[in-house]
């Protein structure tokens, strides 16, 4: 069975949790509390020496990181990878735009928030929040001509950006200029198989 | 012919410019220059919202952004893209590294030091450069292993990995201590067709 080390608040996390639900993959949940430096432990490190969740063990004990590598590898062959060159790069597109443009912002503000670090990390929040909502734009604008990332169908571009996007607010970003973005956020909910991010397995 | 706007001594410009290389694909290329605000023109973000090159112009006018998905959309069906699911997972996996844990401190503290505003973002440089080599040590410990990133073959993942590494002494950083790394720029550049940064088409 495939094993999942991933820590619940995760957006990260959530993505490869959410696939494998929407597949049918079943797999074997091990919780990695990063703010207890659990995925910087020598354990971890000799799993994924880059210290990060999530990571997928597949059967045979390779370990594969990186969350939208390892929704690519799940996808292969599904309807959630686009069946087009093109729109593969596309989908690629948008998941490289998520973890350069919008996670580092997005997710990480929520991240202060919840470890309680806000404050220290004070002098960084402007420039982080004022990325953060760059790339909400870019988003809103793509999505008033789309209903979703890449061509008409849902696919894992879908679920990357998905994963922070829904819970921006918890990072003090407002959505409320960007219908686009909630109208979309409604499609992915409406999708057969969605769970919320602390569905655990 | 595909057009490629590109600016000389970006690495994630060089990625695709060294493909389309060793690939043999024709191209035509158009310089923006990103220390003059090129890419955020209303021109140019009519092209790439995200205002970020390199972007690769189809002959279709369709733009396809973000160096490595481009890099993917080229090498589709040939020996740079790994032939295996799991190995093209791997080869993403070392692409989102790049673009997560690598570039954001190896390349921006080159850029700081092109662009001269080094001084002005001091307070930023010790955790960059501590990040940086952080990177460099968990791709030093792969390549002890490994000749090339995935597999056996040299792949889009060496060449994602070699742009920014192979200047990164540009941006400050000393590899005397990784010589598995050392040895494997060595490998990327006796590789056929390989040409330097500075190459324009």
């Amino acid at each position: 069975m495939l094993r999942l080390y991933d820590y619940l608040e995760s957006g990260n996390s959530y993505k490869v949790r959410l696939l494998l639900h929407q597949l049918g993959v079943p797999f074997e949940r091990v919780a990695v509390d990063i703010l207890k430096g659990e995925s910087r432990t020598q354990a971890f490190l000799q799993r994924n020496p880059n210290g990060r969740i999530p990571l997928l063990e597949l059967e045979d004990g390779t370990g594969l990181a990186e969350s939208n590598a390892i929704l690519w590898y799940l996808a292969e062959g599904s309807a959630f990878l686009p069946a087009s060159r093109l729109q593969r790069a596309q989908a690629l597109q948008w998941m490289f735009f998520e973890q350069y443009s919008h996670e580092p912002y997005i997710a990480v503000l929520r991240l202060w928030h919840h470890a309680g670090v806000l404050e220290r990390n004070r002098a960084a929040v402007p420039e982080k929040r004022e990325r953060g909502m760059q790339a909400l734009a870019v988003m809103d604008r793509h999505l008033a001509e789309q209903r979703f990332f890449v061509g008409d169908g849902y696919s894992v571009a879908d679920i990357a950006l998905y994963a922070y996007t829904h819970v921006a607010h918890e990072g003090g970003f407002d959505l409320s200029d960007h219908r686009c973005v909630r109208d979309w956020l409604e499609r992915v909910r409406a999708r057969p198989g969605h769970v919320p991010i602390t569905y655990a397995a």
